[in-house]
């Protein structure tokens, strides 16, 4: 079968508008540690892929959800060891009075359970996001992202605050807090009253912004004297990622109420959580019923602890630190007419291009580097408002020899790109 | 560690209200068809879980799992034939020009997009379910189901009709039909419009009342008249439960213009799909955007297949309908003076228990059965308004021999449990 007819027998079995990436799509077919293979066998080096967290089929995750899948796979209305220990480990690697866990399946699950346990503490529904994020794909959390006016209107409960954009806020955050409350009191005298403000720590779908930590020090500050709970959305940063640091809140420097989990949890599993401190949890659970059948599933939990212990004996974020140094120190010392910033922190970084002194983002050059990067066997991916910003999130095993080639490639292709 | 000891540290770590079976929770290690063992080496058959379809740890779906894990798994925005070879054949068993899908994690995302697709269809958001049943735990499909007033107040999009009571409503469907009539009339009074009825096709939360194919005709006739969706959740009945039927839609006799899937699609593994027709597949895609990371990733849709294909090459909906059979006769064989009522369908049957002439619910009688069958070693739910009913729902594996072991319990406790 040929990619062509793959792809119309996509477009017949899964309909239009189907995301896939890449003008002729890749057709994968075996991954290990930071590669993958496609049907041809060609090999690329994942700079994209978050899931894979401890790299892409490692035996020791797929092992323990091998051999628990044989022993026994049911649900938490019965006991088992397996998800308390999971619970047990994964809090402990959390400060702020977090200690509790609802295990669910999706990154989109815990988001949407976080915006009810926002309600559930304030009684409130208003619930502000920032304008170029994402949190999810139900109902309840796409409203936050979404490009398009739902049907029957954006909900009022929902405000948007700019998202920090790297090249133009230099301020610390002042003015990202004064928007902040500025929504709090729009929120207010529209009769929603104040839930939460929900946010990745390293704004990783804004583009991973320059800031420093303290930038969100002001912002909190705001969003717990409105009575409100800060709900740290860790599904791209958490987990080592930025090397320096378990969490995002953590490198960023803010108490979360709640903190919400997915992605790279179990390696590919469909494993997600949502981890509040005690009175948080207490209030959800006194306002809302809540089950969720599979999540900490026996198999779950078996895949998402073999996942910690990974990280834990591979020292994986020590790995992200080192590797990451030596990736950016490497893309510094790219030189490109286009090239405006290079920045990131442990293995999630990037690169952002305009066209002139005016800042113009340079989107269709930064997709042509993207499709010039797979033809030479790499693959990542595009980020920020206007799709300028190259980025690269691989899996937490890359090495220095790989990141070397990734880097080899992207000064070829830089070279070699025409110019717009 | 005791059990005690386990609740603790259960509600130290997962919080208040977490629901579990039982006064004293089993504390399942092992299973293995439609057997279960606890810590102490205790077996049970298990009468509860459909989410086990083709039994516990079935070794083909287990194999299938472990294998592709080793091999892949990313996402299907690259090209990948396991999630095409699974939809290909899940739609070869749907009728009703539906021939497309959206893979998704659990049965609640499928439902929450299930609802986003009515609305894309009609430009409306009315929505009607019924008052006793459950689509799941996302906030918008929760609050289809919820006994708690939702933090706002009640959306005023939703409608819950009265659910059909199996002991009081030989009417064949008239009522029903004139409530969901008269619940579009008031959605559109009130402005929000009718953009669907989302219903499980054997009602199963509600008690699976006895009713006749055709029960549902003159609903289904009201909804298309008034241009709404008519979507049918097929996570109890579906993949053959029934016996006689793949579908629990095809077997009350209605065409559903999207199906749901969830639980029992991949034997554990979480998985979940929205199946519709492409001119509804593509009002939604063109109306919303939407991914699921994991949804029909390499190893869900490994998963999937192999239930598919031990459904078939085991034969398991033609043992539904003999087990359930032998199930129902041995049930009707039943004498007790609560005893009101045994019905059923293929694998998914009960036992509805009054305490008098007015059919008053004989609620605290079912849960001390449930309880005293689990001393026996057999795991079996209540469902129904008042919990009044014995629900027995096992995996599609369940032979003769186990039913009779099951039945000879149930004479035994009906014989040992005090009248109340």
């Amino acid at each position: 079968m040929t990619t062509e007819t793959r792809v119309a027998r996509r477009a017949r079995l899964m309909g239009p508008n189907v995301p896939t990436f890449y003008a002729e799509p890749v057709h994968l077919v075996r991954g290990l540690g930071a590669e993958v293979w496609d049907a041809g066998g060609r090999g690329y080096i994942d700079c994209y892929n978050n899931v894979p967290h401890v790299g892409h089929c490692h035996p020791r995750v797929v092992d323990a959800m091998a051999r628990q899948s044989a022993l026994l796979n049911t649900h938490t209305r019965y006991l088992h060891d397996g998800v308390l220990e999971y619970i047990e480990a994964l809090t402990a690697r959390l400060g702020h009075g977090i200690s509790q866990a609802i295990m669910v399946c999706t990154g989109s699950e815990a988001n949407d359970i976080a915006l009810r346990m926002a309600q559930a503490v304030t009684g409130k529904t208003g619930i502000i996001a920032t304008d170029n994020t994402y949190h999810g794909n139900t109902s309840a959390v796409s409203v936050l992202s979404t490009r398009r006016p739902p049907i029957g209107g954006y909900p009022a409960h929902v405000r948007l605050v700019p998202a920090p954009e790297a090249l133009h806020v230099p301020d610390g955050g002042v003015r990202f807090a004064a928007d902040v409350a500025r929504a709090i009191a729009e929120l207010k005298a529209a009769g929603h009253g104040f839930s939460g403000l929900m946010l990745c720590p390293y704004f990783a779908n804004e583009g991973f912004p320059v800031m420093a930590p303290g930038f969100l020090g002001e912002t909190a500050l705001v969003v717990k004297a409105a009575g409100g709970l800060l709900i740290a959305d860790e599904v791209q940063p958490g987990f080592g990622r930025l090397g320096s640091h378990f969490w995002g809140h953590d490198w960023i420097g803010i108490a979360p109420d709640v903190v919400t989990v997915g992605k790279p949890m179990a390696n590919g599993y469909p494993v997600g959580a949502v981890l509040a401190r005690p009175d948080v949890m207490a209030a959800f659970r006194a306002a809302f019923g809540y089950f969720n059948t599979f999540g900490g599933n026996p198999v779950a939990a078996a895949a998402a602890l073999a996942v910690l212990q990974v990280i834990d004996d591979e020292g994986l974020v020590e790995n992200a630190a080192l590797v990451g140094a030596h990736c950016l120190e490497r893309m510094a010392a790219l030189r490109h007419p286009l090239l405006a910033d290079v920045r990131g922190k442990g293995l999630f970084f990037g690169a952002e291009f305009v066209l002139d002194a005016e800042m113009t983002p340079a989107s269709a050059f930064v997709t042509e580097l993207v499709e010039r990067m797979k033809g030479k066997g790499i693959l990542m991916g595009k980020i920020g408002r206007h799709g300028n910003i190259l980025k690269m999130r691989p899996p937490m095993v890359m090495s220095v020899a790989q990141a070397d080639r990734v880097m080899d490639a992207l000064e070829a292709v830089l070279a070699e790109t025409p110019m717009p």
